[in-house]
């Protein structure tokens, strides 16, 4: 079945660590915002569960799986406790911290896809909805910290695409009927291997034609 | 049938239509905050789709259209590719943009309404839903943008108005059960009319008593 | 049945008391972004009703309740219109408004609390749907007026704190089964009281770790 893509144990690792990595995301930005310990747990909650949450609300999956599995909903906390403590270390191992996001975005993009398609929706809504598992809970936390979400902007490097890509293969394997353990983690680690490529030789995506040579944020 | 007002080619027409202008001004907002071309593709589509796609989420019509139908998909990122080479044309042709969008608010405030009807809420929830079918994705648009939503700010012209009332003829109709492709068309109508006119002469809003003499926005 | 802890009636008139205090505070907030009557309206309706929106689009209770009970919606409009023509006098009775909200957060987090359980959510994801009940609204305040959610900040006095307990007794009576009407009133009490008790020592949240010393809000 295309949703157990993995054992379920190994499936719910998986979710999880990629839980915990984006949980951190969320709570050091919480930091640095100056948020208080409980504004530091909801915006980890958010970062870790949001893509999820929307996921499967449009799919009609409700309730969702972060509100009926115990640990989906505690491994952000205890990612929060780390962050509160442990923040100044946290930062110094950012490099780390990017490493396991990456990994979450290549978990998450493959299963967002493989559950939507689960669902009853087409390939290319899958994609899209593999996006959103991947990206969506950065998104709402950008939003809620109130800045301009970095997935959107120019000057920072690539996130969506790696994800895209990663979806997009899963697609494929579908439509080939070759989705199997070895494929999806195939998959998630090209999603993966790409963004750290991305990170690494600061890979952007241009701007629209003719502006790429102002390099300010402009205010309107 | 209350939700095919229209024969379903030249409903589907029209809603594309609607949504390709309403991607062009997510594009366009994307430009002038310099996101990249991902950037610009994905407020393009939540500027299109948002609005809809709440409206089928609140009324269970799930999974929501955009995600079951490949043109809705499509449309708004062939608006995207337009904004991305031609912006600097399509900014000059801004009163041409202004009109689609008039006409996409005159459309989308119609079939929300009369799609939250066929899912069996009341008329007043269904005029409400029209107006978040209208207006939902511009709001989305302007968050995701860290804008304070045009829609609710003080000096911009009248865009909620057309929408509440070409949302509230249509329930009249509905009420009438006078609703047929013509009174619908006039209701449509109006409300694209009521927002030309409205940006014609400048109507606005005007704020809460006693604030009116206050020039500037307050900083809180 | 747990979601008729009080009688129908009862239930009815707390949470019209609840959604109107709400009401006020997004209306306040509106009026001092200088937004226009329809934003007013629009703020004042957002708050008032997006935490049981976004709790009743996540147990799958679509169309949420504000939609097909016509007081819950027309409830945010007559306090819009108090703010409109009132809002020096209101803003003057400031300390009113602030219990109205405490007694509005009390009987939220006790209903989302229930509510949510009623649809068959564990215990530990049924406090955190109260907490959203009780809260969500004020944080999509925020996130329309653009600005930070009071919610996260360090610098305002506790508010998830007593939703959090007065979600988590309820909770515990339910393990217990001795929710009653009772028992079920002095949880939101409690959390009422605890809310004005924050309000009136100032308490606040401390912040993460090694960063008690610093005053100011960083920008990143």
């Amino acid at each position: 079945m295309l949703t157990d893509l993995f054992s379920p144990s190994v499936q719910h690792s998986l979710d999880l660590a990629g839980i915990f990595v984006f949980a951190i995301s969320g709570g050091l930005l919480a930091v640095r915002k100056n948020f208080d310990v409980f504004g530091i747990a909801v915006l980890a909650e958010a970062t870790a569960l949001g893509g999820g949450i929307i996921r499967d609300v449009i799919i009609g999956a409700v309730p969702p799986a972060a509100f009926t599995d115990l640990g989906y909903f505690l491994t952000p906390l205890v990612a929060a406790v780390c962050v509160i403590f442990l923040h100044p270390q946290v930062e110094r191992i950012n490099g780390a911290v990017n490493v396991f996001d990456a990994a979450g975005l290549g978990l998450f993009c493959v299963a967002g896809t493989t559950k939507a398609y689960a669902y009853g929706l087409g390939l290319t809504s899958s994609v899209a909805l593999g996006l959103v598992t991947a990206a969506g809970g950065g998104v709402l936390r950008d939003i809620l910290a109130n800045e301009v979400p970095s997935l959107l902007r120019w000057d920072r490097d690539l996130y969506a695409v790696p994800a895209i890509i990663g979806a997009t293969i899963v697609a494929l394997l579908i439509r080939l009927e070759e989705l199997t353990v070895v494929t999806g983690s195939a998959a998630a680690a090209t999603a993966f291997v790409l963004r750290l490529l991305a990170m690494h030789y600061g890979w952007r995506a241009p701007r629209a034609y003719h502006r790429r040579s102002s390099a300010t944020e402009e205010q309107i």
